[in-house]
């Protein structure tokens, strides 16, 4: 994979901005795209950023995605609610979202706001990370956009990798924040894999017969392996009855493949989940404990030619401080499809 | 193993109940916990019912047991609260907490409620089957009671099994109930291995050399592996810190092996959700549309020498369903065991 270009996240946000604006998408709603894309970005989720826009676009430009949706309130109770995204980008609806959790979670302790008639909200840790500011843990649970796994023993495509993200407040370390599918690879790295011409391991994927399936050129005659085989399975239905079918979204055969068709409504369902500290303990001594809790797992000793533990966010804090101080890394096809794209909308290049 | 008796619920039940009584247990208490434990055994979890009795009743006897606990609201939101079990089985703490639980969510539509001071309460699926009868979706967490995992990479055992349970309502099939460690093997089953004088499959256990370990001899010099690797330890330390951390209950290298020690108090924590269907959708609707996501999984075609497509919740019900008709099957081993324990509480032989 060859880089061309660093970019500022500064500029990156200007450029998705720039893009959605050329899309009649309202200001203040591509500033929030912006922000958060390049959040995804920032945070080395390279297959949920930028890497996605002329996807958005597309979708966009197909009708399959509102630009200024109506965000309404299907039910609510004192600690939960329903939103309908009025197919809007998941990213709006998610963050609607978010903040009512929040909003909730301050009177009732935890709240749960789930959405349907969403889309793809890009990674999962942007939603669980919005309540850490307000002293609070963020759970967010998504059903994946199209379906790459069959049920455990099976072959039809019924499930996706329907991901789970939860963060969780520290003192002085990174908040732990644990962002992943329940599948042992996301369809990303797949796709990221056949982009560099490389086998993928053994225990990603098996073909229709059962057997190990390593050429990424193949994948589409391929099945994800769930995590802990019926486990993963396990979870990844019960993650799409509670992101997908309790909210009214789409589960199971209803998924729409959002690669696939860029026309029909996907229907996206999530759910996140504002749990306030302070209902529990008291903030300071919690965020002490998971410090300390934090320490305990980097200092086991460890195997051989293991040089480092590290917990679930540390990577992404590390990530995420080293691209805004030196720019975010653009690999050569990207900043290729990403200069048609500015050319087609008319937009500076990036 | 040899099967030498097969016992009646109601039979197990009472002896369950006898034996808790024989140690002071009050009528109440001793009910309650015989009807949980037999339940263990009915849905088919050997390793969660009258199998752990022996230990409950040493710890009862060594003073890390309270057989009367005083459980007690720490503190309280609308949709949160947290106990404190004042030592009790864990059975009993999170009945309460069920309980509490369902009740807040009546009106709140979600609610969370977290638990210390609490110990071992069998399997995670009776906790998140409770919320089921009031046409809820039940979810339960726990800090496991001994560590038997390190941290990804790492060789210290700092983390334990760490389970997961949600159930969810169908309409005509049984209930989606998921009851998962975040290991790919409990410990449970490589003590069965060992009763049996089978070997581990490779990738349920390493050694600290990093090498697979199979002979479950060694389990004690062996390390359990997380499903998905780096994702389950994730789960586990998540789990851990929300179920333990969090309620102000032991996580990390303050959990007692409760294997090993029966005075010390374990501080064991665990939550509880209860989310209300009604506050997202129509509950008959809701229902039937479980019961179509069952069929579709169900009917998928199937990989090569796979009879069967099993959803979570299936197996559980159908041995539970056997059991009930024609009893519950109790190995020889566990029968000596439940046979001596009888005796020396002088109580009538299962």
């Amino acid at each position: 994979m060859t880089i061309t270009r660093k970019v500022e996240a500064a500029r990156l946000r200007d450029f998705i901005e720039s893009a959605f604006r050329a899309c009649d998408m309202p200001p203040e709603n591509a500033s929030q795209m912006a922000r958060l894309m390049a959040e995804a970005d920032i945070g080395g989720q390279d297959g949920h950023g930028v890497f996605r826009l002329p996807q958005y676009i597309k979708r966009i430009q197909a009708g399959g995605l509102s630009v200024d949706p109506e965000i309404s309130l299907v039910s609510e109770r004192p600690a939960t609610a329903l939103l309908d995204g009025g197919n809007g980008p998941g990213h709006l609806v998610m963050s609607r979202a978010a903040k009512l959790a929040i909003e909730k979670a301050k009177t009732c302790g935890v709240a749960w706001v789930g959405a349907r008639y969403s889309n793809h909200a890009g990674p999962a840790f942007l939603y669980a990370r919005m309540p850490l500011a307000e002293d609070m843990i963020g759970l967010y649970v998504a059903v994946g956009s199209a379906n790459h796994m069959p049920p455990w023993g099976g072959t039809d495509m019924l499930l996706s990798t329907n991901p789970i993200a939860v963060a969780i407040p520290s003192n002085t370390r990174p908040p732990v924040i644990l962002d992943m599918a329940t599948t042992v690879a996301a369809y990303g790295k797949i796709k990221t894999a056949a982009d560099r011409g490389q086998e993928m391991p053994e225990g990603w994927m098996i073909d229709k017969q059962g057997r190990a399936l390593t050429d990424p050129s193949r994948a589409g005659e391929g099945l994800l392996l769930p995590i802990g085989g019926p486990k993963g399975y396990g979870l990844s239905l019960i993650f799409g009855l509670l992101a997908g079918t309790l909210n009214g979204a789409a589960f199971g055969a209803d998924v729409v493949d959002f690669n696939a068709d860029s026309q029909s409504t996907t229907n996206t369902g999530h759910f996140v989940i504002a749990l306030d500290i302070a209902a529990f303990a008291d903030v300071g001594t919690f965020k002490a404990q998971v410090d300390a809790i934090w320490k305990e797992m980097k200092s086991s000793d460890r195997l051989p030619g293991v040089d480092e533990i590290r917990l679930p966010g540390e990577r992404l804090a590390a990530t995420a401080a080293e691209r805004r101080a030196n720019g975010i890394p653009i690999p050569e096809a990207l900043g290729n499809r990403l200069d048609s794209l500015a050319d087609r909308l008319g937009i500076d290049r990036l």
